[in-house]
């Protein structure tokens, strides 16, 4: 750590810690090497935050390192996982987690996704039995700095009800897709299948204020504006109604049973109350244009950016342009991290 | 004709025609042989259209055959166009449809998708250049009846506004998924990534009634609810707000420069003022289950029908569900058609 991590108050009031991207990178690295996470494990799982931190989504920044090691605690997920990787058809790899964190078996799936693609134009990779929390859009972007298109889902726990339902059924379910720009940052998105993410829900439950109708129901089923009672006795609602609510069990199977992986119900069972990190799978398809194209690759892509300028030149922002945005400053800048949080990780290093 | 179609008046208070299937499936015949459809066009053009009515789908049934006739008579579409099988890749293939509708070239290319599918676990075909009416979850029924997992998309006319934009660039792009189910209907959904269709505004502007708010917007982008200068003037809004947005995204990047085709402004375009059938590709994905999933196929398989139970036990409707009472019906009692449509369709006859 350097001197660079004195305390100050930030513009936003707060105080915080100021970090280069390095900082960050030791400072995870030092606390998940302090619980014997395997060095794999220490390098992967730390350059996830490092991303996260790095694009200004604190929520899957150092911020997780607490869930990392609540996880780890809990006996919910493997330090030392040394995944498998299983060829199931020639299009289609699995590799198996063996109930590590998601990012050490990615990496090693990774280069086998790209050769299918490249080779037969399109492929799928299952990560399975693995303790996730990857933002997907960490997962889309290597892909797509390889030329790929990609989508990726992951189900989560079982917190949102089925539109029409009235009990919990599905995850938060993220769906994440991406595609390659030639010198440009690539179009990525990456949204919740739920009105709104947990922790969102979790900030009007600790500002003790009520939530907007829409985001829950309470145990019955009825719209409800209390974050607790959504929380913990009714359910999230899914965005965008019923299309929403196809969308996250789409999610659930293809993510789920398709990878012979848990479903949400299924996961939320497993972690048994102790409120971890979900376990369970992801699914990643990537798809070459190249192959798609042949010779017209270079002016279909081009015609892509037309509908990207299109967007922009009335006003619609691109979906990762504010990630992009705060990934500039912070790599030239570093990050401003809250005390309190900057503390609770400090702790995790003398406990 | 039978003497079944004499005219009644139906529970709807409408005057209506009754036919049977066979009945549907012989009107649709006679117009499409009427105006030079080459066999293959009548054969497949009409098993959708009967698809449509049958299903209770009537906005995808024999009401289109007008529009396919006025697609037709504007030139936008060939009557006897002979589409052309492109391989691209081991997993990839496009089949031009040559100006066709596209009925022929996705039958002509089914057999090669499920065949890349089976023998490589994921594949995908693009259908290129055709006219596109048909609703997506006919095109995934095959699919799932071949036991496969089936995504499809296409994109249509800019219609539709993007997120935090001003005016229409990303068509209605539906979007569609299936989940093959052991001896019972798949689980299908379709939905347009438009907050509704167009159609629903048309039926206000007839009806002379105002739309709700969060369905378009006027020239300017702001909000308007009256469907005149929505659909004349202004843009439709996408379901879901910068989610519902990012899907429409995605399904023009898919199925339009990713294989070679169209966006929906370059349809619009080429549609030129004469309101006809969009024009353009659509892309479709096949996974086959038994290959992701080997000897665990059967139980993985069954855990999916358990997130089905536990959605059916709250409430809420598995995604196909109206459509299959439906098919039932129709299939037991026949159909009825507005009177008014039947004349329509029988005038097209006489012309």
């Amino acid at each position: 750590m350097t001197a660079s991590s004195a305390s100050q108050t930030h513009a936003s009031g707060q105080d915080t810690v100021h970090l280069t991207l390095d900082d960050v990178r030791a400072l995870a690295t030092r606390v998940l090497q302090h619980y014997d996470f395997t060095a794999p494990h220490v390098r992967y799982v730390t350059e996830t935050l490092v991303a996260g931190e790095r694009d200004g989504c604190s929520s899957h920044g150092l911020y997780r390192l607490l869930s990392c090691i609540n996880t780890f605690k809990a006996g919910k997920v493997s330090p030392d996982a040394e995944p498998e990787l299983h060829d199931m058809a020639p299009a289609l790899v699995r590799i198996d987690a063996k109930g590590g964190f998601s990012q050490v078996a990615y990496q090693m799936a990774l280069p086998h996704l790209i050769q299918k693609a490249n080779t037969l134009g399109i492929a799928a990779l299952g990560i399975n039995h693995c303790a996730h929390f990857s933002a997907l859009w960490a997962d889309i972007e290597p892909l797509t700095d390889a030329g790929l298109v990609a989508l990726a889902c992951t189900p989560s726990h079982a917190w949102v009800m089925p539109a029409g339902g009235s009990k919990p059924l599905f995850g938060t379910n993220p769906f994440a897709f991406g595609w390659p720009r030639p010198d440009k940052p690539a179009f990525i998105f990456d949204f919740a299948t739920s009105m709104v993410a947990r922790g969102e829900i979790e900030l009007h439950r600790r500002a003790g204020k009520p939530i907007p109708e829409g985001w829950g129901v309470d145990a019955e089923g009825r719209p409800c504006t209390d974050p607790a009672t959504v929380l913990d006795k009714g359910a999230m609602l899914t965005f965008g109604g019923h299309k929403g609510s196809a969308l996250a069990a789409m999610v659930e199977l293809i993510a789920g049973p398709l990878i012979a992986d848990m479903t949400s119900a299924e996961s939320l069972a497993f972690d048994n109350g102790a409120r971890v990190t979900s376990m369970g799978g992801e699914l990643i398809i990537a798809i070459d244009p190249q192959r798609f194209l042949g010779e017209q690759a270079e002016t279909e892509l081009a015609r892509a950016e037309k509908l990207f300028e299109s967007m922009v030149a009335q006003g619609a922002r691109l979906p990762s342009q504010r990630r992009y945005q705060a990934r500039e400053k912070s790599l030239r800048e570093g990050v401003w991290i809250p005390k309190a949080l900057y503390n609770d990780i400090q702790a995790l290093l003398s406990a």
